[in-house]
């Protein structure tokens, strides 16, 4: 059997991924409460709310009234997303509340970027070099670089292994233009190409060629391989995942087709508390804010264990059985 | 990398799993149009009805006019299921229609079987060796064992190893005790406590201790861990599994709580088809099966590929775009 990592660090993706791509009006107070109901459940890293333009984005139009409004607990690192100068400042004039730190955030499909951001892979490697003098007049380190369409791109189809490589020498390249040095590289399967075999594949020759790199894995969970993936990665001793609670940003529903969230966050905390892997976090208390976020969004999330139960309380039940 | 199995055999679940699980009452015709549907996709082993008893299954009191209905096609073994010599005589009438063979079933937990059949380990294998000779007096073989509960019980908790070994011993004295000699192994979790890490330790263990059983795996999704598990059990040479077309058996929704089918039939061979694995079913024509499980149940069913869609058509779409 493969030796699996002994604790995995998990990175809630939940409030962004949801509250970005829910269509009805949440209000403020509500997300907060998901907030703050994370915050109880032993997880310390929480992606919050993104900083974009509130005209593409009405869900995030409040991120300021957000930011503001939760309670902050010691320990935990409350991060936002933005993908520019002006979302920059904005999470900027919040780091009292924010954990604010620089990302190389880079592509590995062309057809990708030209479609979402306008820009060739020159141009966006150009931006990147922009970004890190930004994040170095402001003190802001970069340690981590963030990489899109690492599996496969819906425009440009299967993505060779040495394209990924290339783009991670892209990102060390690019930190390195500020003066920064990466120690953390997250692979993105953004439109849910991933299977096992190419997470091993992909993770492999990029622990080879950089293996001074820790990696995160995010996996999107459209065609139902996120916890198989998360499974692979494990067996090749990635030890870091982003994850959504419930599953925000997916869901079952026909009318919202092929949209389908992070791997849902109580489904990787079960596998990895059955399987003897530490995460620091309550399974319970998370599933609990599972159903939460089933409220708090007005439908059916794709999480199983919400609706399946742990099994702690089943060993519990058994026991309690068998002393009477 | 693990060294995968080049081909995979999936047996359809979902007509059995579905109509005996749906609480509505589904036509005779749609069951038959799922059938017809499902014989057109390559599979060829599909499980389509249960014979049993009408006034607790009352789902499958039509089994045998779904078993007269369907379009037979030749190279496909249409099964079904039975519990009692009462169901055996019902598939026997029909054995011009139906692939008919013995099974020896027993279960790794004992509170289990209390619960579900009154029967302790003992009075289980007593029935056991009864069925033997009710299947060599009507000149039925027996090759196959399937074991329930393997990975885990509701009622008795985690299943030690060395009951599964000893429930697999059994299983082939109670095949001896009729002549029969054991070629196959179903090991069933069925209460959805495996992960991928017990996969891989309970089939270890019995590959090392019965080398000559092959084993299928069937799966079910309650925690979400059916394609993790079957990925772990590809990575242990196992090269069959049960499947469930869109996932029927489960719903998404919180009004049939903690109820999950077999792991998704598409989503399965998604995985298969990206990875190499050949299964000899038609992924399209699959998915649109599962959209049509979906209209006849008349709600949402887990199975992600039917949604999300399969790879081979962004493929086609970048190629096009290329080539133009």
């Amino acid at each position: 059997m493969a030796s699996l990592p002994t604790r995995i660090q998990i990175n809630e993706e939940g409030p962004r991924e949801g509250f970005q791509f829910e269509k009805g009006d949440i209000p403020t107070a509500r997300k907060i409460e998901l907030i703050d109901s994370l915050s109880r459940t032993g997880i310390d890293h929480i992606r919050i709310v993104s900083f974009v333009n509130p005209k593409r984005v009405p869900g995030m139009a409040d991120a300021e009234e957000v930011v503001a409004g939760f309670d902050k607990r010691p320990g935990i690192h409350y991060e936002a997303l933005w993908l520019n100068q002006q979302g920059f400042e904005r999470a900027l004039a919040l780091r009292d509340r924010l954990y604010v730190r620089g990302t190389v955030s880079l592509c590995a499909s062309e057809p990708f970027l030209q479609r979402n951001q306008n820009r060739d892979f020159a141009q966006n490697i150009a931006a990147g070099h922009e970004a890190m003098q930004m994040y170095r007049q402001h003190g802001v380190d970069v340690k981590r670089a963030s990489l899109m369409a690492v599996f496969g791109c819906n425009f440009a189809g299967d993505v060779p292994v040495a394209q990924v490589l290339s783009t991670v020498a892209d990102a060390k390249a690019v930190a390195a233009s500020g003066g920064f040095t990466l120690d953390r590289l997250t692979l993105a399967d953004s439109m849910a190409w991933a299977t096992p075999a190419s997470v091993k594949r992909v993770v492999g020759a990029v622990q080879d060629a950089h293996p001074e790199l820790a990696l995160t894995l995010h996996l999107h969970d459209t065609r139902g391989m996120a916890i198989a993936c998360a499974y692979a990665g494990m067996e090749m001793g990635v030890a870091s995942y982003d994850a959504s609670v419930g599953g925000l940003g997916g869901c079952p529903f026909a009318g919202h087709k092929g949209a389908a969230g992070n791997i849902c966050t109580e489904d990787l905390v079960f596998m990895c508390d059955e399987m003897g892997i530490a995460t620091g976090i309550d399974l319970e208390a998370l599933a609990e804010t599972g159903r939460l976020a089933e409220d708090i969004v007005g439908h059916p999330l794709p999480g199983a264990v919400m609706r399946g139960g742990s099994l702690r309380r089943l060993r519990e039940k058994v026991r309690e059985a068998q002393a009477a």
